[in-house]
């Protein structure tokens, strides 16, 4: 057992916290536009910071997407590991065919286009994949989908081009054999993104939004599946677990930020006679706030290791475990570090109200809590019976 | 001791929850507007529900604003009883001349007009009234005033025409003799609107949002002090007990309404075959939501009644325990109903996540739960001393 | 509505405090026996302070019981108002023959005899009276009981004469039918008292311990039934929801005392150059106790005020939510109480260790948390069902 | 970083494990007796399974210390590396003289006398190291040790043969230099165990109980100072960290055992028609309880490789961190494992009552969370100012 960063990471992480100094910091204060984050781009690309979610092990670059949740509206887009495209782009690089990766995967690994991945439907719990209502099916060479989508983010972008949906190609099969998962372009007919979905008051513009969207008959060529027909719960499985480690690590990231903010304030404002740090209640917020980031990232970083040691499944408690403990642990530190600031917490003026937003919104997104607790608590209960 | 409500208590309920059902849950779904409100206030006017802060005893009051809290962006401007205005409104009966009351409060008592309360200023912690910074110094007829505020709900409002700004004349006074407070006209040449602030996304713009507004030595008649000098602190202590208790009443309406919520969408919604409704996570969230809404619903009721019969200084300790339970109380109860809901639950398709904004606000708003916990510990403690 | 108490309980209430002080407290410091409790029995009759669970409306008792709870290992056993005593006497006094009270209720009332409740069971889940694995055979004009209880508070003390028992006349009737409940002398042959059980560390000898009983074909006469065959599991819950109140009752007078312990505690305890009392952390300790204190208080007293006014049934819902708030708040209050008296807090130099295990087994007693939690949300969901 | 156990590790768990199956978790069904202890100890010692704390590293120790807590009051003593003849065992292997080695180390060692230190007071704040009221004076070739110690554990045993005493030889010194530590023969004249200290009822009469000690000037040789004058302070902080390492590992192997038996129990108690282990909230508590286990020891297996890497002083921070988070994490999950058991959970049918004491004792022992907390936030704002 070691808990020390690998040479390789060290590296990488000393070269990403220079290029937070140097770039994205400052670009926070700037307002936000796609030339800006173009700009970003080019820079990080010219330091060898690009589409490091691919290469390196899940341990490794575990260590730089918590550097990059540091700042998680501009850091993750600049060095193109942001969601939802970091996991579209594993599923074309592990399921696509060779033109699939032509048209899609090359461009979206260079950041030309953008892609949102369309799971949820506003009118079941999708959190049971069996309830999904989207239907995928066969005409000729065609497929023809129909049905409605929701927090599709990124959908919203003007340069998105692709959409990633599941739905079911057969209804009657086995309930993990029903769904598959297809490739449908953005401007395919019959294809309507009604509007945005608010999370909190934000609407996320920036990053594409989340859209609501409905597919009304809308075809493609067969050749658009992705993997084989029946193969969606596998496919969608495959995506979520590296996708719930990323929300995790990028998470930790985030905690950091908001307790290094929160001591900073708190030295230098001050009530009743004495800095904020002076009083015992706030004293114990950074405490707890630092043994909670501690525990949480161990986790995260043994999960990763997991991954990479005995593969996905393997990690599978794990996993499922991290996407417990992060998002409320992160949770409860961002409503402290809110609470230390004042008004000035709950507004735009501190980056806290939206991380908060985040996270909360990440103890819905990819199953909520609950879902993932009662799966974790079946297999803890199998061992002995 | 007596649990039930009086009869005028109930004869007022009854007509404002028929009035809830035939005119503020259908305008819910319509796209709000300032003709909207006007036509609500009609109705609601010539159904005898106005300005019913005003008149009636808080523990009747009490049951009314719990259901205006039910639909709390509608139903308090429905009935002129929305703060700010209200508490500007008691300040002016209170301690107003008679021509300050006839030039702002008459206006503001028929709606034509509103108004906000500048007290809160970005540079200090302003849960320290000695902290305020801002000045209000006498030359001649005049008053100058310069200084800062912010969160001044209401002031972005185009019918708002009223600041009510609390600041120091005379700083090297004994601590809570510094304030005054003074009325100053919007469009006082000086006062500058400079930016709406926004509370998790929110920009509160149907309610006049909340500004930042600069004083740089703007003037105002001398006779548009509120009272003598240095009474500042005590107008503001004046105002704010019955301005906690509003939010609580309305926190507990609030609260009432994400739990009808949850157990409609709970009965309905299916996973894994069988209703929400019969998750026993989700039963253990609807049985302490009930519960902690009865200790909270009943903690907001005996201080309704202790400021009726031995004034607001004397429900002091209850008010401030009010401020400290019910909004982290029900921010508990509109999380868990947010759960509840899963992803529409953060979005705009539920009144859920906006609730959730208030009610965390309300924990930073008119003190921190810090300041109020510190304060009621140290009179328990003077018990012993 | 009105939250003042009325002139027979403040009458009572300060006889009562009176008593506490000349009496009560000083006991406590004495080496506990049957003398001593004896003696304080006396004191307590000639003033007026016996049986008062009896006479009084809930409502009124409940103020008293809040101040037997500052010592509830004393207190009401001097009042001769203490578990399970008082709900067998109630029982007597509802449901019993003018035989079975002259036999049992007489000396009880009286104090001469004490008596045990012989409800739970080793092997079920007892929460779910269903479960009842005890057996009341009719045989000729005699009843045979064979099964196992335990919990059986009070039965080891040697003046106990009679245990009240459940058990099932007949396991084929309605599931809420098959229930008896039955008085069996404890030297009936056949009923061997096998041991004490520990609730945490503490054996409650003083008390009478918390017994487990086994019957072998124990046979009493027929007339020693209580109510009719089959009337068990009604009769149960009429003996519960009273002594569920009083439990609630006691509960909220032992966190008082322990509040009042704290405030002593911390304003002379001096770490790190001041009294604890200055420290940020228990200041907040302090104020939240006081907060929960006041709201759980509320709540039980209008679910007392409900029992006199709408019956038990119609306070169904109250009962069940004091039940479920009130031994966690005050868990909750005991463990802050004993970390601010460090060690001692967990000793026997303070009463703090041995109320908190008693406040920790009430979360248990009598249905678990979880059970009351349940069946309270499904009343609340069936609203909108 | 790497999260296997070495070979070393798994050797020794394989044998520790085979060890707890075949003579500790049988001997917990047997009455505890000296001898018990005694033919564990030999069997032990037979297997190599002895003194394991001093000779390995701390990371190798905390797998076979977590193991020893799934049985906390028979392994430790039997593998002879019990508190807190652990701690003195390191101390007089660090600070003593050979002289003192051979009196006190060796015996120990062989487990044929036990010790107790004596560090906290009854009559003032011990978490405050310059609190401590005991003096130790030198006169002539001897020390006199006047004070009262209490929760000394250990010193009630009747093998127990040494205290290891912190005072003061100089309050006029610097704060950190007044201390002194000595070793004084239980039998010295002048030396009065006067009782022992219960635990939430526990008399801990197994291990020697908790003593409270009167020193009434009693002598020992000027050879019996351990270290030089001076070192009290620092030899203490030697020995706590360690400790307090010890005291997380064992508690993570408590809690281990309280979800297994949780898991056993849930599977085969049935209420309501399924067994426990269907309800929603009993699988929320297991995931719950996996989930914080799995953070909790990672944070104090990283805890011990930073001491055997960069030494205690470099793990300072960790060492605070895992004294906050373990006790009150192992706490919530006992709380929980013995809701799960019902009225066999609060007994002494289980072992669960009984570890939630030790846990929650901890949580005062050694330092009060509190004390930890205001240290650790301390050295986190200390980095930016």
């Amino acid at each position: 057992m070691n808990f020390d960063y690998d040479a390789v990471t060290l590296e990488y992480r000393e070269r990403l916290l220079s290029f937070m100094d140097s770039h994205i910091y400052p670009a926070e204060l700037l307002p936000h536009s796609p030339e800006l984050v173009d700009e970003l781009r080019r820079e990080a690309r010219a330091r060898g910071l690009w589409n490091l979610f691919l290469g390196l092990p899940n341990l490794q670059y575990a260590a730089l997407a918590e550097i990059m949740g540091h700042s998680p509206s501009l850091a993750p887009a600049a060095l193109n590991c942001a969601a939802p495209d970091t996991g579209n782009m594993e599923l074309l690089a592990s399921f696509g065919t060779a033109q699939q990766r032509e048209r899609w995967l090359e461009p979206l690994l260079d950041a030309r286009i953008r892609s949102a991945f369309c799971m949820t439907e506003p009118d079941v719990a999708s959190s049971d994949a069996t309830n999904v209502d989207t239907r995928i099916e066969r005409d000729g060479d065609e497929y023809a989908i129909t049905g409605r989508k929701w927090f599709a983010t990124g959908a919203l972008d003007p340069r998105c081009e692709l959409l990633v949906v599941m739905g079911k190609t057969d209804p009657t099969a086995e309930r993990h054999r029903q769904q598959s998962m297809i490739l449908v372009p953005r401007d395919t007919p019959g294809v309507t993104v009604l509007r945005g979905l608010h999370t909190f008051g934000y609407d996320d513009a920036d990053h594409g939004g989340h859209a609501e969207i409905s597919f009304a008959g809308a075809r493609v060529p067969a050749a658009n599946l992705l993997g084989s027909e029946g193969s969606g719960f596998a496919i969608a499985q495959a995506r979520l677990g590296p996708g719930r480690i990323h929300h995790c690590m990028r998470l930790i990231g985030m905690a950091e930020r908001a307790l290094e903010l929160t001591c900073r304030r708190v030295t230098t404002r001050v009530a009743f006679g004495s800095p904020l740090a002076a009083q015992g209640v706030v004293q114990d917020w950074i405490a707890e706030s630092r043994v909670r980031i501690e525990q949480a990232r161990l986790l995260v970083l043994k999960t990763a290791w997991l991954m990479d040691t005995v593969g996905n499944r393997g990690a599978h408690i794990e996993i499922q475990a991290i996407k417990i403990a992060v998002p409320s642990t992160v949770e409860w530190i961002l409503d402290k570090a809110i609470q230390a600031h004042g008004a000035a917490g709950v507004s735009q003026d501190t980056p806290l109200a939206a991380l908060w937003s985040r996270a909360r919104t990440i103890r819905i997104a990819d199953g909520p809590d609950e879902v993932h607790r009662r799966s974790l608590a079946r297999r803890e209960l199998r061992r002995y019976t």
